[in-house]
């Protein structure tokens, strides 16, 4: 009992869906909730409607498509990723895991096969944690890792609270039912581009995820003193930017790693009052290291602290842990699911560890879970010109069918 | 035949003045033609009002109070600063040298002394820069180093053009006549707090300005390439943000001045897209270096060019000019008659170089020009923290008001 998905009407449907966001560069700037991405919910729920799908919605704004089984008490087999992006994102980050999983239920639906349990395509809210942070909160929250508390009242970049943005989602989709936080599922497969270059390179379409590495989220606040530009000698100054660019060269000493498995990043960074004629007194950064082995990230926390309190001077600074996600592996149904499909499927597969982090972190102690990657071209996501091909995007929902459709029978 | 200043009216009016644009730690938030500056300038035209005083204003928004002299054809003794701040700035920069102006015209006026020459208070606009870049754009215009319509196409950090604003500034205004760009002046004698430590340090009362050093304002642009953070090795990343960290840090090594008189100071940083999960495609900064001499001016602006483009890989940097100010020298019978009424007054002082730039450097070829400093309290300026004592700011505006009695007789 096999189905085949529609390759062209996955690929366009991709495309109709970069429209919501797009950018000038040809990316996309979907941010969790803002007016592109609730477009976006909408679209989705559009299509799935019309496919006679019912969707359900919970309380901390991610959405759940439903093909129903032929015993709806039993857990349902789910799939899917997110839809919001990074500011000037790609196209393909998140997306492909929910079109391909909501490709699955539509083959499948118009095949006519029946499933013991239901399946259901999921829309994980606010992945990427750009707007608010940090990111896979919708997925924290529903697996309880997170309070819907603590989640509902994060500020937005922009001033408003996430709880203002899922109420603007519940009344953009009034068909959607209310689904209790942590209903368990019966398994969970994400599809998701690699967002690195080891499948192109190898010239192979999937990746089996053996696991995903941890993540260490710190910010690092200096403080000096403002003064006057042009009257205040260097020897009187306390200027937080050079003491900021001080430690920060000191931490590329400190966390170097010869054989470049520690990712360690900088990627927000601000000064006070950013002003021509003022030195600064204030700077802010944000560290955010990743490692297979937590005991390393343990190792880089410890690192960080003590450089920066080493290099501050003639400033003060502080270092505060914003988040900590511990490294997981998959094993199990799910995964050998995926290998068995691509075996049948004689499509060319290997093992991968994930270098991101995505939703799928929190449900390995829950339900069997799993991920597959394919190919991106030249490794690059979070970018304009993110890319996968229409062949690869077919080939990797193709296997999330086949996973449901083995897993649910 | 002398005047003497009220010294209560002039604090009890700094501190009124400091109202608009007040931050919540004591100091002004008051960028060119705000909502906090148009009101500044409501209320000092009130009080040039009240005193009978009449008001001109020029097509690039500066501000002058007229006190008639007994020949009105004469040029007018002119003195005066700015009434905007820096972001978080302090409550004394500027508003000072304004208040101590007209503090000037209303004791001469309320002793009934007549002068020959006319005179005036000058509140000359977007002096800080930090709103609308440059600074001292009002004297600059005025004195023909900027072209008027460069000025008023300038767009503020808000997105509003500066044109606008001096609209606005016309209708709050409807009492001023017209001024016209350039009219002469017979002189121009600015106060203004010292903004260093040498006064205080000294234990002198006031500075008499020798000159005022040169400033180079440059802008650098890295340009990387966005990645994800958690999946990027570093053999594979272009960081705009690294490549500017390096670059920093070997222009504090290869702009290093022992003897410290070298102000470099990066006030404005910024990286894009600015998100925990990407790796930064572009950084750009800003390069504010002030010296005495020219030459080494432009010997470390070659310094910079170099550094850039040796320190950039694997990114792509540029290096842009904002801004040139050459050094100016204050000297004649403005300095001489604030040396003269500093010795007659028994009031400590001694010379001084100016490490600010101020309206005033724009005037030496035009007319006499000289300015005088009073200490401020730490030497901090562009701080919330700014301060200048009640004293100190009686002599300073006291030595204004025999100036301009002397130079207008």
């Amino acid at each position: 009992m096999t189905v085949t998905i529609d390759s062209d009407r996955l690929w366009n449907r991709h495309m109709e869906l970069a429209r919501f966001g797009a950018t000038a560069g040809g990316g996309v700037w979907r941010l969790a909730l803002d007016g592109s991405d609730l477009e976006a919910h909408r679209a989705l729920a559009d299509i799935a409607l019309g496919l006679g799908f019912k969707l359900f919605l919970d309380d901390v704004g991610n959405l759940f498509i439903r093909r129903e089984g032929l015993d709806p008490l039993l857990p349902p087999v789910v799939s899917g990723s997110h839809c919001d992006s990074q500011p000037n994102g790609g196209r393909f980050d998140g997306i492909f895991g929910v079109l391909a999983a909501l490709e699955a239920l539509q083959s499948i639906q118009q095949s006519g096969v029946q499933t013991r349990h239901p399946l259901e395509c999921v829309v994980w809210n606010n992945e990427e944690g750009s707007r608010f942070a940090p990111g896979c909160m919708g997925s924290a929250v529903y697996s309880g890792v997170m309070s819907l508390e603590q989640a509902l009242a994060t500020i937005g970049d922009d001033g408003v609270p996430l709880r203002d943005c899922v109420r603007a989602l519940r009344e953009l989709l009034p068909e959607a039912e209310h689904r209790p936080l942590g209903t368990p599922f019966a398994a969970l497969i994400e599809a998701h581009i690699e967002q690195g270059p080891e499948l192109e390179e190898g010239g192979i379409t999937l990746g089996v995820v053996t696991g995903m590495q941890g993540n260490l989220r710190l910010m690092v606040d200096v403080t000096g003193r403002e003064d006057h530009s042009g009257t205040t000698p260097r020897r009187r100054r306390k200027d937080a930017f050079f003491s900021a660019v001080t430690i920060v060269q000191a931490l590329r000493e400190a966390l170097h790693d010869e054989k470049d498995v520690l990712r360690f990043t900088v990627g927000r960074f601000s000064i006070s009052p950013n002003a021509w004629s003022v030195v600064p007194g204030r700077a802010s950064f944000a560290i955010d290291l990743r490692h297979p082995d937590q005991a390393e990230l343990e190792r880089c926390h410890a690192i960080v602290i003590e450089t920066v309190a080493r290099h501050a001077a003639p400033c003060e600074a502080t270092v505060t842990q914003k988040s900590s996600a511990i490294p997981v592996s998959f094993e199990g149904p799910v995964r050998d699911a995926i290998q068995r499909a691509a075996q049948l499927r004689q499509i060319s597969h290997r093992s991968i560890y994930s270098g991101a982090g995505h939703d799928s972190r929190y449900f390995p102690g829950l339900c069997p879970t799993g991920m597959l990657f394919i190919p991106c071209k030249d490794g690059i996501s979070h970018n304009e010109a993110e890319y996968a091909s229409p062949s690869d995007i077919a080939a990797g929902a193709q296997i999330v069918a086949d996973v449901m459709l083995e897993l649910a029978s």
